[in-house]
């Protein structure tokens, strides 16, 4: 078995653009990914799952129909299945997406904004 | 719903002992917890589940049986389901541990360490 540990500032150098998220690890049928934010994303809901996000680096605000939160380094939140969100980073924001395999970012709302899914960095 | 952000750090100022997992957040039916460790755990495994480690704060080594890996704050690994490991960290190291609900911290190795399941913080 390998033993390498992974590295969050290290896998960040790897890539640069936005709203592209990159897997970095799987648990079971799970998948940390990590992704770069900058302006504004869709609304977009995720229906059969929950999603995590954890800010890293920066600051990110998820607006939703009913409020926002601002989430900074060292911050988590959990969206609920079927809750509309909208992220948001006024300037770079670098964090880790926890998600089952195969959740598309967009959700259902296709748009330029849709990345490829399950590319590892 | 809530809109208030989780925060590492203002979640492990509630609690001081060590190798006893609290629960910050729900993900499907994944437990995102926190814990405090020092000195060195048992060997031990989780035959139906991977899990993951994440260092918030500090230095932590993970024995196995053919090698170690050593994470620090910004890392994380996965350890395989079946695959028997023992933390060890030499001085006191906040991590965040992501599992499905219900595992017990020690496995199958019941030991004076085995920590109430489900408490949250």
């Amino acid at each position: 078995m390998k033993h390498n540990a992974i590295n969050f500032k290290e896998k960040f150098t790897k890539f640069t653009d936005h709203w592209s998220p990159r897997v970095i690890a799987e648990m079971n049928d799970y998948q940390f990914k990590l992704v770069k934010v900058e302006g504004e994303f869709v609304w977009h809901d995720h229906p059969d799952t929950d999603e995590v996000f954890i800010v890293i680096e920066g600051c990110l605000n998820i607006e939703f129909r009913d409020g926002v939160v601002t989430l900074e380094s060292g911050e988590m939140f959990v969206i609920p299945k079927g809750i509309e969100h909208k992220p948001i980073a006024t300037s770079e924001c670098k964090i880790m997406i926890v998600e089952p395999k195969g959740v598309v970012n967009t959700g259902d709302s296709g748009s330029e904004l849709t990345a490829e899914d399950d590319v590892w960095v």
